[in-house]
């Protein structure tokens, strides 16, 4: 089974959640812990999504920004002793290709993903009137 | 004045922005804009916040992932129209980056910020024991 954990400062985590949902119906996948939020104790939620997850399963923790403090709470709890990636300064398209590649999650199917997601973080750059005249106007392209 | 809009598909706009405000306390400098979490138009939340850009402003956009139906309604309000920037593909650290610069938001600032930003999205290598070993015994690293 393959188990997903996001962990975020505020609603980052529950938020990426409720958006795979509606990309992908697949909340349920996905557990979403949002730290800081009230005083409860997210580390023992990490630690148990880690105890959850068996020698069968495939598991990747996310966490919202490298260096971070909620990024140093998984560090800490060691989730490569259950064989767990950690992935980190995450968005939304690398939890979703890690949620729905066909591919077994080994490091190298991971940093490729991860690599493809990266390259999606972009500036859009503005549509062009010359290009949509030359789009427009095919006859003009080579001319 | 710098102005940060975030639209998303589900609560991820308004996750950002509450990891925003526990990291820098700026959350106020940030517009969420959660779309398909109710029946209400998110299209013209968008163009309300194009419209409130005034010529002095820096202004960003961002989306959550590239080519999904929230990108697609930004690149339609034509933000470049006032000189706005759209980022896709988004990660926490990009929106801090635009939202903390010092410098002013050239394409080529931007672009850096985002640059940076996506190195961040990575996998963490797990901690190897023989690393820690060779770390405490510092006697052992030359023999």
């Amino acid at each position: 089974m393959r188990k997903i954990c996001i962990v975020s400062h505020g609603h980052l985590a529950s938020g990426i959640k409720s958006a795979i949902g509606i990309l992908t119906g697949k909340a349920d996948s996905v557990e979403a812990i949002d730290a800081y939020v009230d005083d409860s104790d997210f580390t023992s939620r990490i630690e148990k999504f880690i105890d959850s997850v068996g020698p069968k399963d495939e598991a990747v923790i996310f966490t919202d920004i490298y260096g971070g403090s909620v990024f140093q709470k998984v560090i800490l709890a060691q989730p490569e002793r259950k064989g767990i990636f950690h992935v980190t300064g995450t968005n939304l398209a690398a939890v979703i290709q890690c949620l729905l590649s066909a591919d077994p999650l080994t490091p190298k199917v991971i940093d490729e993903l991860i690599a493809e997601s990266a390259r999606y973080l972009q500036r859009v750059p503005p549509v062009e009137p010359e290009h949509e005249k030359s789009v427009g106007e095919e006859g003009d392209f080579f001319s």
